[in-house]
């Protein structure tokens, strides 16, 4: 409870002087005043979140949170409860796309059990298991309030433990079947829009169990009324788990003022609930891609944040953290690397060989 | 003309074979179907250029064609001419965004002078000026017939180096001042478009810049009379050199069968000639970024294409080619390095050391 408190209370605003020291050596660059567009946003922003005109990643993370839902027993998914636990065992033997589009942006995965409904058991994933899977929060709660600031602190825990061992940018992922149904919840509970715009189809739903799914959910939402000025009240209600431990990872990467990449649906939930329990986590955000899930748009208004890609996925597990990593990255090299009108003037040589 | 004749003709369409059994094994990997979008559409794309399932690229390069167009006498840019061969010599130098941003993906640069108003004379542009610069198209054709012909062999030429030289990937970039405008004017006089929803402020034009360059394209367009049906009488009468040899660059890459990605508006406009000379070409092209120049959906809803990124990038350069490529390589990876549902069950060790 007090590292959550402490946390939350940490956080601090952008630091505006880095911030405008970036922008004015962007607008000093040889090329056009703002024509590099959001690889511009993007790098004074990192300069905001770190203090620093110049900054290089040397060591990057994704996250996976895995737990299980209780409300797998209504049959609002495709799958069954199984999967959870089996692909994350697969993200062990680094087999799956997000530990494919990891390695391909050099970038680490640290995979948390954070409430699986099996006994992992595993030395590469990280047991802080609150318990096995939420209850049905169709019939009532799906964790208690204690559970989850529980599951935040675990989050905060693990960038803290992330930050100390030298890692300067996160990714948010996640597996839970489920996830897609109490991330619905949670956007309806705190916007109140309906089940027919928050609501998809997951992993591939029949149209009968499109139907059931949002049903589900509006039942969820009328027996536990989460209150939406309560955003603990709204996750501890309608949420998961895996999704409290992302608000943690928000929190915690805002304390420790590193860049946070938001991936799709279920980690956009976990980025509203973040923002309503302090609006400044928001600036240590990166949106990736628009997820295929109809709820995350409304996300992502709420957040007032533009994703980078369009690429139709709907995957999740972090895949589009990766991705965005590389354009944000490319962000902060623009910053570095390219010259200001000055600087050429003054260098005739050719120092680098472009052939 | 032969050459330009023969490699036209020359372009075969996608294996459809490989393209197959790109996707059945897409369809297998451990993920739902269909679940990473356009990742995999972009996979069995390559697969089709190539013949391949498992593809790699080891040399990448993005291909700047630089020229001026006469119809900067009109003030249709807010720059200089001699901002031309100023960044074209900057480019050597390794300090401009296209320089930062492809060394960020390990791709080369190269620069070919094919009409720059002025004498470059520097080792790491290659000289094949056709040109210095094009007549004002305003006052009547831009180029002959025959030049526009000869500045495509050029591209063809560039590219058949490339892919003689090993490179398996392409990126189109461009540098010349007024070539918002020239392109502005290929969709005007291919879709019948009005200036209105053609014609952007290009670097930063003030609102009497605009008017005029609206104007001016009108003109031109007005005078000439390019005939839609015919894309060089279209290319040679309202393009420039930077345009015309980047159609060879999209006409070469189709023959040699490599994956060509599209940069902004001026790429874009060179992509869309290509596609009237041959409608094959279009299956070898990659769309990156969505350009801030309004002409430019124009041109990708003629395509029937959709960019990956929304960058607000308004550059030029090539600078939307190695953004895209981290993706397209992603892609590759996706399919070559997960595994499939079959064999993750025979896998019970750990394969790759996650931490």
């Amino acid at each position: 409870m007090e590292l959550f408190i402490n946390t939350l209370k940490g956080i601090k605003p952008l630091n505006e002087e880095a911030k405008n020291k970036a922008k004015e050596r962007l607008d000093n660059l040889i090329k056009p005043l703002g024509s590099l567009g959001r690889l511009e946003d993007i790098a004074i922003q990192i300069s905001g979140i770190t203090g620093e005109i110049n900054n290089k990643f040397y060591k990057k993370c994704n996250i996976i949170m895995a737990a299980d839902n209780g409300v797998w027993e209504e049959g609002v998914s495709s799958c069954p409860q199984s999967i959870t636990a089996m692909q994350t065992l697969n993200f062990t033997k680094g087999l799956a796309a997000i530990n494919v589009l990891s390695r391909h942006a050099s970038m680490d995965v640290r995979i948390v059990d954070i409430g699986v409904n099996s006994d992992i058991n595993n030395p590469l994933v990280i047991d802080r298991k609150i318990r096995k899977g939420t209850w049905n929060m169709s019939k009532g709660k799906a964790m208690t309030r204690d559970e989850a600031i529980k599951a935040i602190e675990v989050g905060i825990e693990v960038v803290k433990k992330l930050v100390e061992d030298g890692y300067s940018i996160l990714g948010t992922g996640e597996m839970g079947i489920c996830n897609t149904a109490t991330s619905s919840a949670i956007v309806m509970s705190f916007t109140g829009c309906s089940s027919e715009i928050a609501v998809g189809k997951g992993a591939g739903l029949t149209e009968d169990g499109y139907i059931n799914k949002k049903n589900t959910i509006e039942k969820a939402i009328e027996i536990n009324k989460p209150d939406s000025k309560d955003p603990l009240d709204v996750l501890s209600k309608v949420g998961g788990f895996d999704i409290a431990g992302l608000v943690g990872c928000y929190i915690g990467a805002a304390y420790y003022r590193v860049p946070i990449i938001i991936d799709g649906f279920i980690s956009a939930a976990a980025a509203l609930v973040a923002y309503k329990l302090n609006p400044l986590t928001r600036n240590f955000m990166v949106p990736s891609h628009y997820s295929k899930e109809p709820g995350f748009k409304i996300i992502m208004d709420e957040l007032n944040l533009s994703p980078i890609f369009n690429l139709d996925m709907r995957l999740g597990e972090g895949t589009g953290c990766p991705l965005a990593f590389n354009i944000i990255e490319a962000s902060t090299k623009i910053i570095s690397e390219m010259a200001t009108f000055e600087e050429v003037a003054l260098r005739d040589d050719y120092l680098i060989d472009i052939r």
